[in-house]
């Protein structure tokens, strides 16, 4: 018979995490006027602004593997996930917060017992803050409140606040036929960093036999960065709304590339009403990376944006390069929304990142 | 060998789902200024409104279980926890973003195979959105946004965004030596509920000798309510906060009861610096629950505040009662901060919500 206390194992543990977390937290300063430690977080915003919200949850095995995934890294790309959410908007990020559900092996010091083998003594969760916190300082957001709970699965469900002054936020849904298609930075290497994290894996599986943690070699850093390290452009994101409030050069729509450019742009064209040419040799790839990694890979967290033709755009913005990649176009029936020009002709270019596993 | 697509199962599954969803939340109106479909929500505040925020992870096995809770409980229980934090800081709800990660069998129609044998067709996640979307329309709080991700364990994390006017939320930090000390509502029903629950789910195994949902017996309802659909005190946290704005009779702290009256009173005790006595008579009881209930249990969600010597309470805010159930004092050396004055006298109210499983 089940009893009641499998529904509430202790708290006491928590508590003394939720402590160390909050440590680590916003105190209430800047735009956090009340930190973690009350029933909600309060945060000011400045006038005329509108408040920018989202959230994105990771789940181990599905997201992230602990035998693949440095914790700093899974801490790391939990925050990037929502902060390039907020740069794709143009917005400011104001504050984080975080819903962390760990097995209790995680929240344990290396090497005693049960815990997860890592190759340092600090427990697995400390090191995801490590990688969460470093991340948040660089982008000066605080982490301003959350849950924690046991779990049987390792999942971090973040969410971002961010703001903008009212009506300005970039959205999908403003590119028009004409406007010219835009990237930052280079395409492909979270994936082609995947598939060496894959490789690297295995070898660490051959050799072994069981499950345990991955030390990444140094000479793989470089390659494996980009999946592992992604870069949120929130100082990018943030010059183009600015640029989107001039009318006569604007900015006319905006996503984040976190499905991959084949999918995300379709998402940006269905919003949007039209459709978009791709120029197959305009697409920056990353070093290490294919052209089917920079069309169909997932998690390269550069900005997909769209100008007016009229508009004079920068190389870079920030240090980050900014390419031209093709145009928008007009639906037209019996053609496909979504085409890439290569040397051979004019083709489909069809959603293939994620989906493209199943 | 791992493969890289262990990583990635189909989304297309998901897209329809949260076609489903889309449709059942918020499409922009009122202070959701763009809702599910870009990479943001947007919200709008009312000038000179500042911003609450609060997130809270219920996991499957720990905060619900599905052979004993109804999946419209657990959509309800979810929505409740988050928008008890905001009556309890008196908070007006603006927007609730759910991330939701589910088994793929909950997704799935019942009856058809491997699906979770419901006692209705629908599947496990549609009636989970019908829990949760009744409470949200009774409330008037959009679904502004979220994620939903495959998962090995049912998880639903919430997001209550909500807004007060500047400087004036009610914190667990504002209670003084002398100020009395209230609850709204009867406490304990949500244990004796769950104790209940607990009582018919042996039955049910005893009978069946297999993990099934269970069907609440219809004379059963009314002692399980509280347990299954705590009822967040949104008006009497709106009424409490506006009361505070009145200097000469202040509701000075609130904080609401989610894990226990023992638990979350020395929590206000502790961000007030003051202790609080307790009288045992004067606790109001819901009806089939005892007084150990009644003070560790947890999840009534009621809310706990306290108020200037002065300040005249009503009985009742909103038909929902308030009673006096003691008063703040002075901390001392030696002294526990935290009292129960009982017809034995004047004892230790120990901290038992939840940790008492442990």
């Amino acid at each position: 018979m089940p009893r009641a206390d499998s529904l509430a194992a202790s708290k006491r543990g928590e508590l003394a995490l939720l402590g160390q977390i909050r440590d680590r937290a916003a105190k209430g300063a800047g735009s956090v006027r009340l930190g973690i430690g009350d029933d909600c977080a309060l945060l000011r915003l400045r006038p005329g602004e509108e408040v920018a919200v989202t959230t994105d949850l990771s789940i181990e095995g599905r997201h992230f593997r602990l035998d693949w995934h440095p914790p700093e890294s899974v801490g790391h790309r939990a925050l990037a996930r929502g902060l390039s959410d907020l740069a794709a908007m143009g917005a400011r990020p104001v504050a984080a917060f975080l819903s962390l559900g760990l097995p209790r092996t995680l929240t344990q010091v290396a090497g005693r017992g049960r815990s997860w083998p890592g190759p340092s003594l600090k427990p697995w969760i400390t090191r995801f803050f490590d990688g969460l916190m470093a991340l948040a300082e660089a982008c000066k957001v605080p982490l301003a409140g959350g849950d924690l709970s046991e779990s049987p699965v390792a999942l971090a469900d973040i969410v971002l606040v961010g703001a903008a002054p009212r009506g300005t936020a970039l959205l999908r849904s403003g590119a028009r036929a004409g406007d010219l298609l835009y990237v930052t930075g280079r395409l492909g290497g979270a994936a082609a960093g995947l598939e060496g994290l894959a490789e690297v894996s295995g070898a660490v599986y051959e050799q072994s036999g069981r499950l345990k943690p991955l030390r990444i070699p140094r000479k793989l850093e470089t390659l494996l960065a980009p999946h592992l390290y992604p870069q949120p452009r929130i100082a990018q994101g943030l010059w183009l709304r600015r640029r989107g409030l001039d009318s006569a050069a604007r900015v006319t729509s905006a996503i984040d590339l976190s499905d991959g450019l084949s999918t995300d742009l379709a998402h940006l064209c269905e919003e949007s009403g039209v459709g978009a040419e791709v120029d197959a040799e305009l697409v920056p790839i990353c070093a290490g990376a294919s052209l089917a990694q920079a069309l169909d890979g997932g998690e390269d967290y550069e900005l997909l944006f769209t100008a007016a033709e009229s508009a004079r755009m920068p190389r870079a913005i920030g240090g980050v390069p900014v390419t031209r990649i093709g145009r928008m176009v007009r639906l037209r029936k019996g053609r496909p929304a979504v085409s890439i020009r290569t040397p051979q002709g004019l083709k489909a270019l069809d959603s293939m990142g994620w989906e493209h596993f199943s």
